[in-house]
């Protein structure tokens, strides 16, 4: 199967919004959805755009979704890619979709002169793990992220 | 001991090098460090900046600062505050430089509208652990970052 990458358009918003729902449900979070779709449209296509995103099509349909923004390394000094989602849809995973995203975005960041590709993974989600290993991607098994949110957001600023 | 906090700027770019490489020492990475002055000038004051950064004084002399940028969230569809590299310089620790660092953080992701104030730390920095669960931070145990760089960059992009 041929699969097609684009960079989306505000023509995308709501397939993008609805692979959003998708990934978030299996990612079993579908309830810590609340991004809508002018949310969605400003941050990709407003007059600062947050992020970026391209779409996988196989025969003329969107099947898949690559959502990024630009990180930074003080180490390096420069610009990296991190990639926030990586979707297909169930019909269509096995079919190399979620490789065309990944190859492509590594195009996008050899050409935009990035050193680093980055993304998370759920420690549970084993067929992802083997497939980015496969991929020559390394786990930063070192660190682990922490957030501050809520409330307890609200508290540290002192508001 | 009161901890002044500003923005940096570029005047401030010798001390942000000096106080980078002090952390990557500290993280056993030294060798990892890359960056140049030049870059991180570019970086931080250029055209188009792709990280900010604050400065904590004390008695007027830096004694540590905050690096960060925008991240962006589907689940929220709303920018983030990610924190690159937090360092107090070994004098000063104890003081509450790094507190008081964190909490002006807090307060511009508050300000911006951003509902996550996020970084890594390292799994062998109990200090560290201690201190940002101490300020309410969530640790996201479930997902590891994973990076592709150098080679296998270029190979994953098809170059």
């Amino acid at each position: 199967m041929t699969t097609h990458i684009r960079p989306a358009t505000s023509d995308d918003v709501a397939t993008i919004m609805r692979f959003v729902r998708e990934l978030a449900e299996y990612e079993r979070a579908a309830d810590k959805v609340v991004a809508t779709e002018p949310l969605l449209e400003d941050a990709l296509f407003g007059e600062r755009p947050a992020a970026e995103a391209l779409i996988a099509e196989q025969n003329g349909a969107p099947v898949g979704m690559a959502l990024f923004f630009h990180n930074f390394s003080t180490w390096t000094g420069w610009r990296g890619i991190y990639l926030e989602d990586l979707y297909v849809t169930p019909s269509a995973r096995g079919s190399g979709a979620g490789g065309a995203l990944l190859r492509h975005l590594a195009g996008i960041a050899v050409d935009r002169g990035c050193t680093r590709f980055e993304w998370s993974v759920l420690d549970w989600n084993a067929p992802a793990l083997a497939f980015y290993k496969s991929l020559g991607a390394e786990p930063m098994d070192e660190w682990t992220v922490h957030r501050v949110s809520g409330d307890a957001l609200t508290k540290l600023a002192g508001r």
